[in-house]
This record gives structure tokens, sequence and C-alpha cells, in this order.
């Protein structure tokens, strides 16, 4: 059994090899570069860790992770050009460095490398992971359309809301796991409690993220607090504020929407607070981990195999940065 | 046995079915769009004959047909982003219609879409039609990055020109027929002459497309001719002719790419033929067909399962419109 740590230490080891050809250089240098900027991993280390609930980790599992990872990659290129950013991790993003097309491009053939990895599985059945892939895959593009759409849209539910989440972040947290767990021999039932894990845990996670933008501590939070709110972005706070604030108190938000005023973030972190949205946020946070943790329960190995999980998830939904 | 007529026909009834969910109709609607303005289908079509050409058409097959269309209609909406092209067939692009964010997201679902008929495959080697598919795909992106890398340069080789040519256009195919042939349970040595005969035809096609465009008979051919000569366009014609021209014919050259000239055209035909590069590329357009016809010879199977492939190569590579 091995700890998030331990996992994130190996794939990183592993993930550092060569995923594309020399040549052109133009295309791969590009998605090398990005894999370059680093990140969490933490995708394909829940597909090891998922793997590694059933039994030893096994190679195809290495495999699907290295998948994972280069198809997120893939939509973080994709996301970036579609939402103009110029910087991630604190660098230029690739359409930023080699212009947008050359920028698609090398998503589009990350997302064909993703799926040659895929095609490394030898004992698992590949049908059953190219079933989850592809509808995993489908579903976070259709979670990125939805945020797309949502953001053109004067109010947005929050059972809206709730399922553009899921689909654009949680979908594939929990897929992750449930291929490591489908390429571990688990059954039906197994696969499927380690979805809805993972799934909750997601949604716990954005909303932790949510709430730490707004209400975080500054000593402890790496980024400006309020970016969201500066940035007029749809979150599980402002979503809720709206459903339950007073006619005057949803005025005054709508007043401040789109707004430069200075004094922009207190006042909104005041009308967040008039209407309970900081407890809320806490409650349904807990209220999904409770329910991760319930499935995490159900599934049938012996609880000693659990550990790594549940220290990461407690680790992912409590920080505080 | 059938024609390209009669398998295209067939198709087509099959093809028209919906291929995306309803929702969210923002992502997937336009994706549908793009497929209803149609096309001639001519690699799933490959795909089939290739079949047939070793014996009745598989039901894997016809999925494996429509996964190649599929991904043949996503690369053409991510080019027509990359070119900025306001019009296909006539109508607007996807990017005009609906903006660039989403023509990138529902090119990229499309993509997923593909590798969705791919694995409704049940009986044929799904590890080899998936290295095929996926090779194929990355090469395809490696020759749309050249084309674009060749727009900045003063000079391309004649042999970096067919190197991107055989890599944007030939290989997908070429790669249909033999993923046809492939599920068709086709050995080795014919999945390789099929190909090569795919590859050819592929590049003479090319050829005369570009020789049309500036040659062809203004009362059978579509369009305006001259239109790359119009937009500098580097082709088979006007490589040729940079690389044979003498010092004085070059500078000519040189002086009329990028002006805007009224005698452009007709200046730049002058050169061409002075050149010689327009019976130059009618002998070529001749050797890639004679090899293309060579590699056909070479399968191992009864002479008149290929008749309807003869009948097809001859429709492509002597049509004069």
């Amino acid at each position: 059994m091995h700890s998030f740590e331990e996992l994130s230490k190996q794939f990183a080891g592993r993930f550092e090899s060569r995923h594309f050809p020399a040549d052109p250089e133009s295309l791969y240098e590009p998605a090398g570069y990005f894999l370059s900027i680093g990140g969490k991993r933490i995708r394909p280390i829940l597909c090891l860790m998922g793997n590694e609930l059933f039994g030893e980790i096994g190679s195809d599992a290495w495999q699907v992770a290295s998948a994972i990872e280069l198809f997120h990659n893939f939509t973080l290129i994709h996301d970036d050009i579609m939402d103009k950013a110029p910087l991630r991790r604190g660098v230029p993003t690739v359409h930023e460095k080699y212009g947008s097309a050359t920028a698609l491009l090398s998503g589009d053939v990350m997302l064909v490398v993703a799926y040659e990895y895929l095609n490394k599985i030898e004992e698992g059945p590949i049908h059953e992971i190219l079933q989850l892939f592809n509808r995993t895959a489908r579903q976070v593009c259709e979670g990125q359309q939805l945020d797309m759409d949502f953001e053109k849209k004067q109010q947005v539910d929050l059972s809206e809301y709730l399922h553009m989440i899921e689909l654009k972040t949680s979908v594939l947290l929990a897929a992750s796991l449930q291929m490591g767990a489908l390429l571990g021999g688990a059954g039906k039932g197994n696969q499927e409690h380690i979805f809805e894990f993972g799934k909750h845990l997601g949604l716990a996670f954005q909303i932790q993220d949510d709430y730490l933008d707004a209400f975080g501590d500054p000593a402890k939070f790496g980024k400006q607090l309020g970016g969201d709110i500066v940035a007029d972005k749809k979150t599980f706070l402002l979503i809720k504020a709206m459903e339950t604030a007073t006619p005057a108190q949803l005025d005054e938000i709508q007043a401040l929407l789109g707004s430069r005023f200075p004094g922009k973030v207190p006042q909104m972190l005041n009308l967040f607070r008039q209407c309970g949205v900081d407890e809320w946020a806490k409650e349904l946070k807990e209220e999904y981990i409770g329910t991760a943790f319930r499935h995490l329960e159900e599934i049938a190995v012996l609880s000693a195999r659990k550990e790594p999980l549940k220290q990461l998830a407690g680790f992912l939904v409590q920080r505080e940065y």
C-alpha cells in the first residue's frame, strides 16, 4: 500500500519520459512545454490508488494513468484558448506562447496520444476502459460548454451549477478511480461506490475552492482573496446567495456584479454572510464528504486498504490554502 | 460487390442517424450542423471497399467507417478555425456560426464520438485498429502543422511538400482502406499494398487538384480558376516552378507572390508553362497512379474483386472538375 505522496513520486518519475516524437518540433514542442510546467497529477494517482485498493498496481494501470493525465492536460490547453487565459501556473499558456492554431493542434494531438496509452492495455478489459474513458471525455466537454453558457446567463440555478461542476470536474476524478478499480478486477458494485466516492469528493473540493477564495485565511491562501468576486464568477456562494437573498439584497448583489467599485469584495462578502452562504457552504461540503465516505465504506475490501484514500480525501477537502 | 455509388448511398442512409445526445444543445447542435452540410464521404466508403475486397462487408466495418468520417469532420472543423475560413461548401463554418470556443469544443467532442464508434468493434482486432487509427490521427495533425509552418516559409522543397501532403491528406485515405482490409482479415502484405495504393492515389489526387485549379477547363471546373495563385498558395506547381525556374523567372515569380496585380493569374500561368510544370504535373500524376495500380495488382485476391476500386481510382484522378 502506498500513500498519495509515494505514488506521486513514482508517477512523476515515469511521466517525465518523452511522450511525443521529435518531429515536427513545431507541433510537439508546445505539447511537451505544457506538460513540463507541472501540476499535482491528482487524476492519474487516483487511478493508481483505485487500482491498489484491489491488489498490486498492475502495468495496465500505469498506462491508463498516463492516458488520464494527458487527457487532462489536453482539456487545460483547450480551455485556456477558450478562456483566453494568458497564464497558467505563473507561466504563459500554450496559445500565448505559440499562437492559437498551434495550441489547438497540440491539444488535439495530446488527446490522440492519450488514446495511444489506452491502447497499451494488455490484460485489462479494453472495451470497458474505452467506454468509461470516452463517456467521461464527452462529459468533460459538456461541462466546459455549460460553463461557457452560464457566463452569458443572468441567473443560474444551483442544480444547474451542480450539474456543470459534476461534468466539468467531478466525473474525471471519479472515473480515474473507477478505471483503476476496473483494472484491479473490481465488480460492478465496487466500481459504482468508488465512482460515487470520487464524484462527491470532487464536489466537496469545488465548494472548498469557492469558499477559500472568499473566506480563506489571507495568511494561508496563496492567491488574492475575492478573485472570483472581482471577476463576477458564478460560484456556489454567489448562486446560493442569489437564490436566498431578499429582494433588497438581490438588488445590492446585482448592482455589484459587473461593477469595478473598489469596495466590491468586502460588500459582496458582507452580503454572502447576511445570506448565510458561508455557513451553508461549510455544511454542504460536509454533507458531500459524508456521502463520499459512506460510499468508500461500502467498498468490499479490507478497511486497511482504504487508508490512503481516506487520508487523501481529508487532505483535499480540509486544506486551508 | 458494390460500386462506390452503391456504397455511397448505403453509407449516407446509415450515417444520417443521430450521432450525438440532445443535451447540451449548445455543444451538440453545432456538431450536427457541420455533418449536415454534407461531403462526399470518400474515406468511410474506402473503408467499406477495403473490407469488401476480402469478403462481405461486416458490421465492424460500418462502425469504423462512421468513426473515420467523424474523425475527418473533426479535422475540418478545427482546420477551419485555424485557417479562419468563413465558408465551407458555401455555408458558414462552425466557428463563424457559433463562435470559436464552441467550434473548438464541438470538434473535440466529435473526435471522442469517433472513438466511441471504434469501441463498437465486436469481432475485429480492436488493438490493431486503434493503433492504425491513432497513428493516422497523429499524422494528420502533423500534416496540418507542417502546412501552417510552410505558409510562413519563403521556400519549401518539393520533398518537404510531398511529405506534408502525404501526412495531411494521403495517410487517412490509405488507412481507411487498410482498416477495412484489416477487418476483412487481410494479412500484413495485402494490408501494406492496399495502404500504398491509397497513399499514391491520394498524392495523385492532390496533384490533379492543384493542376485543375491552374489549368482546368473553365467550362467544367466549378470554381474560379487560379484561386491558389491569387492566394499565393504553395502547390505542387508553384514549388516545382520555383525549383526549376531560371534566376530571371524566379525574380518574376517572387515579384508576383503577395502582389494584387490584376494580371497575376495569367502571368503566373505563363511562368508555370515556361518552366514546364504543367506537363511535369501530368507526368508525376501518372507516375503515382501507376504506382498505385501496381500495388493494387499485388493484392492477392481475385481480380474481379478489385474492379470497384479501379473504377473509383480512375474517376478520382481523371476528373476534370
